[in-house]
């Protein structure tokens, strides 16, 4: 396989980011991939909060995983910054090759580099494959993860 | 009792909130309330950052709760923007009084006022009495918290 490139997401990329996110068990029911407005306008508060890092992996010029970290200052935790990882997609034609590891590792990496001292991240409970990648690189199941839809 | 009102913390309520962190089974063992310093630089950083509203709830002057609340846009979802509560305390002489409804409830206005679409939170898998609060407050235990420290 060629060179993958971890990078900035840009606005060209989300066509190919939310074909990703709807390509999911739970993203199918709630992705509407052929209208792109919403999330035109979701990029633009992205792309306008300095704490917020979309990304994308990109092989052979084509986005073939993605995901978003974002800084969290906090006093907790004697002031620490935190970090928390969302949206972690990996192209069908890529599963099982080791991008979702690359991807985790490098937003672990760069939170170590923005002076985290924590990467934090929630998974649905029916994403048991999920949890047992997340052990395997070093994230403790320590906590329970509660939403409330406005 | 007296009315409450819940405001943006200011620098003078650090060490109010972090003796309220640091008061707690959990907190106990993470913070240094005798060393403001840590906890000055973040709420810098937290000042800085239009997403994040740190707040306490005060009674006659005095601090007796706290919460901060962090916006997060995101392309998921149809480019919902999400909030998150992290690090919510009650002072110890306020518990059971119907403090942490309001705080909680306050939260979920704002993010409704900001265009949340879904408040979110994690809880220590060990804080039981916590995650029953959280479910009779309309919080779906969905997810599982994972953490990894730096």
């Amino acid at each position: 396989m060629s060179d993958l490139l971890i990078r900035p997401a840009s606005r060209t990329d989300i066509p190919a980011i939310v074909a990703m996110l709807a390509d999911d068990p739970l993203g199918a029911q709630r992705e509407s991939p052929g209208d792109p407005a919403p999330y035109l306008a979701a990029f633009t508060r992205l792309a306008e909060d300095p704490n917020q890092h979309l990304v994308v992996a990109e092989r052979d010029g084509r986005a073939v995983g993605t995901l978003q970290l974002t800084l969290v200052p906090g006093l907790s935790r004697r002031g620490a910054t935190r970090s928390i990882i969302e949206a972690v997609r990996i192209h069908a034609d890529e599963r099982g090759s080791g991008l979702g590891t690359r991807l985790v590792e490098w937003a672990v990496e760069e939170s170590r580099r923005h002076g985290c001292l924590l990467v934090q991240l929630t998974s649905d409970a029916s994403r048991t494959d999920a949890h047992h990648f997340y052990e395997r690189l070093g994230f403790e199941a320590s906590h329970v993860g509660f939403k409330r839809a406005l």
